[in-house]
């Protein structure tokens, strides 16, 4: 019996019907040739068979004196945990996108370990996909993909069978994980460095420069839009994959970084969007960013801040656009290069204060940081397999609040950068047309010459339809 | 915009997390013999087609002022509402009733229109089904399977096809609902008739009666069962069918009502599992039982009471607890015969306050007035077809309370009384062993010479696995 931490509390306090606080993620596998028709119902009992559960999987929530304990599940029930569902025929991504949207807006039990995996089968092309499920409670989203990506194996083995919730290994030894490891130092220590003069002197100097430089995102200048309402329990999930290769090379054309292209495909996806629903407004849209910010040498020195960058949705010229972004993530990351990690922590819990303060007293902002999140997570390079199955993409679903109707996490795989966005389906009508507009972003940054514009999204993934 | 009534009040103040308040009825479906692949994905883009969406289906919540309304709903998405599932193959009945477990724990989106219809293809024996879930502050159960039913047609015809949210005739023309009336009476009555003279008189004598008469079930004097416990967030429904034209003869040769045997069943199998889980108190187990009470010619004056009713699960001979269970209904059922109508909506408003009230404030009982709803709705004695499918059965899924974590409803369709259980999974474990226990307490009551005790369940149907 273990009290909560405080930051952990936040994500049960934050929790009602219409926000769930769980992360997610959606991973798509190609049945080996050979597998017959029973594959994946054995692969369910196989994981099922997995019955030595580990933390956090074997801890369930119990109140004491209005505390929020962790403690051992004594009637723990892995078939509870463990599902197996089908798509109806012909099985196509836009029905399984469906599922998952629908099974993302359920709330999960708060009397069991808060997490939930689904084995979904009867996907067209010879495919299943793993749906995962864990409250930020147990674990953020990084933790989460972690978990998942250490629940496959770098060679395909029948017989190697992994689950998230009985792992081989302690969780520290694995994968970089900057934003988890944010939240670690988020975690030990809000409290001392809220004070920090540094970072208060930063907090005067942001100000300052928003008067001068109109590069600069001023704090709490995010526009109303119809992205920043109350928001329904309803969710539309839609996800595909952008070849890597591809904006590696228009990153190297413009001199940007690849988050830079990526921004600014969201950029004028959203514009393009709002635009349709005509709902752009006047002023830019302000993304909130995490970006890792190098050291140089020292890799275990990396971490990770949020920007609050300006999408530049007032520019209507694709390549103007993707210079005023640049110009805005430059200026932030300039701005942070002078600053431990520590300082940064405590002016971002400074900057993002009014954002807090509204999830947790659910009044709908008056003066809002910024429109939307866009979380890029570094993802494996290499092939990763489910025993036999190969996986063939891996897609964040992250969460949704009251003001903060969509979110877009990316993370790469192989060759690919794979997009999941998670909207309020009631706030954002037709959300998935976000994805084709993705594509169209990449054609615009196109040389004029290049002559790609053909080719922009890749196989395998599309919208949920409606 | 139109303020919800009291009663549809509370139906939303009752519901939290752990304690959805929506009814659901799963029906079951035979393809015709020619179906081809894409038979059930056309039903369902048929069944979207109906888009003259009709009250109250198109109707949502809106707070003003603290207070719920009904508006319509400016922005209905009827493809959010109708959703298209499959069973991973083979498609048994347990995977099916597992997954109506797992949709029947999810909330209903508060800010859209609070029904969900779900199609589930890929069942075994060329089967599909409709799981319905409808709020109570919508529609009580009773309507609920109303809509149901009005939504099949007595003929198989290809381009019939209704559906609940779009009826060609007025809700009140079709069927007896001796229950919905008595909502409708309650809602009508239950201020005025509070102070009934002749209410308050009953209750009073009800209490005499209880130190003279030992089978007569005292108020408030139901035992502390597992029955009557908090509940979690999870779910188990069980549903099977069984032979009418058996339980009839049995109530022949007990000189019992079918309504008596089917009490003796619940009676029997609850006996059983409490001592499979060492849990069976020495007091018998109260069950609260709507009966319809007939006043002779007048159909249309039927009326329903809730009875209290002991279920004698101290008696061990099936024989003897049948009789003890008939005098106790009996003894009700005579003590209701001298009231109006009105009368008795008071009495048994006032004899089930104190679990009213506990439900109201979530305050674990202290005082039990009953251990189980065990509702009995007559159904339907003709086949019944959604346009050229047969429907082969029906099954009630009804709401589980904190201090209820069980609730038998039981329907008949054609010749099967058909079982629907849904129970707290977390707080009753392997609840589904009560279909079998059903079935066994059938053969209990068979005359020794009767040797039907290997015919007691019926194809069709089996619990939800686990």
């Amino acid at each position: 019996m273990r009290l909560l931490n405080p930051i952990d509390q936040i994500f049960l306090r934050l929790e009602r019907r219409n926000q769930p606080m769980h992360v997610g993620g959606l991973q798509l596998f190609e049945r080996p040739a050979d597998a017959g028709p029973h594959y994946v119902r054995d692969r369910v009992a196989a994981m099922r068979a997995h019955c030595d559960v580990q933390p956090p999987f074997d801890r369930r929530l119990k109140y004491r004196f209005g505390q929020p304990f962790w403690v051992d599940d004594e009637a723990f029930d892995l078939e509870y945990h463990v599902r197996h569902l089908a798509l109806p025929a012909p099985g196509e991504i836009r029905e399984l996108l469906a599922l998952v949207s629908m099974l993302h807006g359920a709330l999960l039990d708060r009397s069991r370990p808060m997490w939930e995996v689904y084995v979904i089968e009867g996907i067209s092309g010879n495919r299943f996909a793993i749906y995962s499920k864990f409250h930020h409670a147990l674990m953020d989203g990084v933790s989460a993909m972690r978990v998942m990506r250490r629940s496959l194996t770098d060679r395909p083995d029948p017989d190697a069978l992994r689950v998230p919730w009985q792992l081989p290994r302690p969780a520290s030894a694995t994968g970089r994980t900057p934003l988890a490891d944010t939240w670690k130092t988020l975690r030990a220590t809000t409290r001392q460095t809220l004070a920090l003069p540094g970072a208060a002197r930063e907090v005067v100097r942001a100000w300052h420069d928003a008067r001068d430089d109109p590069a600069f995102t001023r704090i709490n200048q995010a526009p109303a839009t119809i992205l920043n309402r109350r928001v329904s329990g309803s969710r539309r999930f839609a996800a595909q994959s952008y070849d890597l290769a591809r904006i590696k090379r228009l990153a190297r054309h413009h001199r940007a970084t690849v988050n830079d292209i990526v921004m600014a495909m969201c950029a004028s996806a959203l514009r393009r969007y709002l635009q349709d629903n005509d709902a752009l407004p006047a002023a830019p849209l302000v993304a909130m960013v995490p970006v890792a910010l190098h050291d140089g040498a020292d890799e275990a020195g990396n971490h990770v801040a949020m920007i609050f960058a300006s999408l530049a949705t007032d520019v209507a010229d694709p390549v103007a656009r993707l210079a005023a972004i640049r110009a805005s993530v430059d200026h932030w990351k300039r701005r942070y290069r002078g600053m431990s990690p520590e300082q940064i922590m405590a002016f971002v819990a400074a900057l993002s204060a009014p954002a807090g303060l509204n999830l947790l007293t659910g009044i709908a902002p008056r003066r809002q940081s910024f429109n939307v999140v866009i979380s890029n997570v570094p993802g494996p390079h290499e092939t990763l397999y489910c025993g036999d199955a190969e996986m063939t993409g891996m897609y964040p679903v992250s969460i949704v609040l009251d003001g903060q109707a969509l979110n877009i996490t990316i993370t790469s795989y192989r060759e690919a950068l794979e997009f999941g966005l998670i909207a309020c389906r009631r706030s954002l009508p037709s959300m998935q047309h976000l994805l084709s507009h993705l594509a169209a972003a990449l054609d615009e940054l196109e040389p004029d010459d290049a002559g790609h514009r053909a080719a922009s999204g890749r196989e395998g993934v599309a919208a949920d339809g409606g």
